[in-house]
């Protein structure tokens, strides 16, 4: 699994470069850095505008921009069902349609660790590549920077995504209300548990794989059909289910009831998270979110998210009661508050 | 040098938080990360548009936008003039500038190592908040991470600007023609001496500081007065002024000459630059920029940079002669070519 081989067909052949592993010289700005960017990098995500520029893109938008950051430092950096780089340009695009926005662009800034292999580090790219144009959101503007043996871990990657607000968006925890059905657009838990099983180099019976998708189609699709009916997204990595739906509760004020028999668990994964000790209402995820619609527009909601996962479900609702809390009602009848992700869970999801 | 204090005055408290080391936990996405981002970061970096959103900032533009990204690893986290939060923001904001941009609005993004102690983060904390400030360009949007002790250094820092192009900026190496002329906005190598000084434990005779500073000003100054005889704008970080003045003759196809009793360095410098075998073409610099300007225009763009700095010079001009090469002058009345940065000089200097 951690080994990687090639995965993507190129147009182009793979650069050749007289180097095997990542040296310091590749981050000192000068003829390395130069070479590893000309005839690697760019040659392999090339378009228009990171041609252009070397120190930034010059973009064009028209009204409001959405403008969001996140640093990868996922490990392992190869998983079941991805890459480092496909899970840094699928997380900020994921990012901007969490704001109600149209992802079209992306930087990525990668800090790499000395004696990083080269095979290793293409593959990454590669994953970048595929991932950005499987989404169709080019990277635009990006840097390169290389820390010595035992500073880093591999590959960290920053990507910063920009994208125009959808013009029916109105996307915040306050505009939820009492009444309003909470739904989620597929089955929970995928991701952490992939990474974990890797980790531990433990062998499932069957191959559970990182949920990392680009997550915009769907949201845009409630958007175009229901807009302001919309009223949070938000997606569930690091904290898992049960942070996002505290967060909600806390920033709307009301409280929040969900079902237990209703929230997606695919077998392997409950399996899994029985196994490792682990609530999979806490564990990462990577393809999936969370939306709040109101109750009118609940069932036709759901038909859009299942026409992307049928496993999408309506996993609960907003409530006057309980304010600022998340209460859960068990398979055998009881209940329970869920609260945040009280500390460390899985280090090093994301 | 090593031992940070706080050095700013905060209005409010600094946070009172039951760790004195940032933990695994800070990472999470749960209660810690909370925590640690509502008391701590947002506390202190609090803007409109930082509180508004956890997922990303919604921001209006009028015209075309420059996106810039950069990570920053330097080491060591604290050195003379600086720390690598005022470094990461100030960057970025030179790197706008570069692209003849107005510089807005910054995103933020920490990759944490576990163990690093509190009062370490909330100086360099400080520094980000002192730099934004400085300059009037607000972080909107961020991230945090963290990775076990040994698998990062501290603090690295991705900063991602954003801001709209100057209505008169025409910036590109392909409009340099001979005869323009190659300004410099202040003296060299400040920046990676300094560093150097700390990382070697040396003991200069004057203390030799940093440069990092925002250079927007200047060269807003110039495009308002200059508009497009301003063609070619570039910050000689790493790989310093040689590795620049490269990427001008190699990107506009022409030669360029420079004269090297008109490049300015400090004595200090120089004699450090001496005694250390450094050559201070290739040092990197955090607070000065290169810039190309019409041959009619030199005398005013001059005036214009020595109103920031009087130590900014005139240091040579684009040729026929010579294509994609850069000729120095030297002062014994030889010429040699200065070739681009061959390797790595002074590794994680930003």
């Amino acid at each position: 699994m951690s080994q990687p081989k090639l995965s993507i067909q190129l147009n182009c052949p793979l650069p050749k470069l007289d180097f095997d592993v990542i040296t310091l010289g590749h981050g000192s700005g000068g003829i390395l850095t130069h070479r590893l960017l000309d005839t690697g990098v760019f040659n392999i995500l090339k378009n228009d505008l990171l041609i252009e520029q070397h120190d930034g893109a010059v973009l064009k938008f028209d009204g409001p921009v959405a403008f969001t950051t996140d640093s990868y430092v996922v490990t392992p950096i190869f998983f079941p069902g991805g890459n480092i780089g496909e899970l840094a340009v699928n997380g900020s695009i994921n990012d901007l349609a969490m704001c109600g926005a149209i992802p079209e662009y992306l930087s990525l800034s990668f800090i790499l660790e000395e004696g990083l292999r080269m095979d290793e580090f293409w593959e990454v790219l590669l994953g970048i590549k595929k991932a950005s144009e499987a989404a169709g959101v080019p990277i635009v503007t990006g840097d390169t920077k290389v820390v010595e043996r035992g500073k880093g871990d591999k590959v960290f990657i920053n990507t910063t995504g920009l994208g125009r607000i959808h013009p029916k968006a109105s996307i915040h925890a306050n505009r939820a209300r009492p009444g309003d059905v909470v739904l989620i657009s597929g089955s929970v838990a995928n991701h952490g548990v992939a990474i974990l099983s890797v980790r531990q180099g433990l062998e499932f019976e069957t191959t559970i794989t990182s949920d990392t998708q680009p997550i915009h189609k769907p949201v845009l699709n409630l958007l175009d059909e229901l807009g302001g009916d919309v009223k949070f997204l938000r997606d569930p990595t690091r904290g898992g289910v049960a942070t996002v739906l505290n967060e909600l509760a806390i920033q709307s004020g009301y409280g929040v009831e969900i079902i237990q028999k209703d929230i997606p668990v695919s077998e392997q994964v409950e399996g899994a998270c029985e196994m490792l000790g682990l609530d999979p209402l806490y564990v990462a995820n990577e393809g999936i979110f969370i939306s709040v619609v109101s109750e009118a527009q609940s069932t036709n909601a759901l038909k859009i998210l299942q026409r992307f996962d049928p496993a999408s479900s309506i996993i609960g609702r907003v409530v006057a009661d309980h304010p600022k809390q998340v209460v859960l009602h068990s398979r055998i009848g009881g209940k329970r508050i869920v609260s945040m992700l009280p500390g460390e869970q899985l280090p090093r999801i994301c």
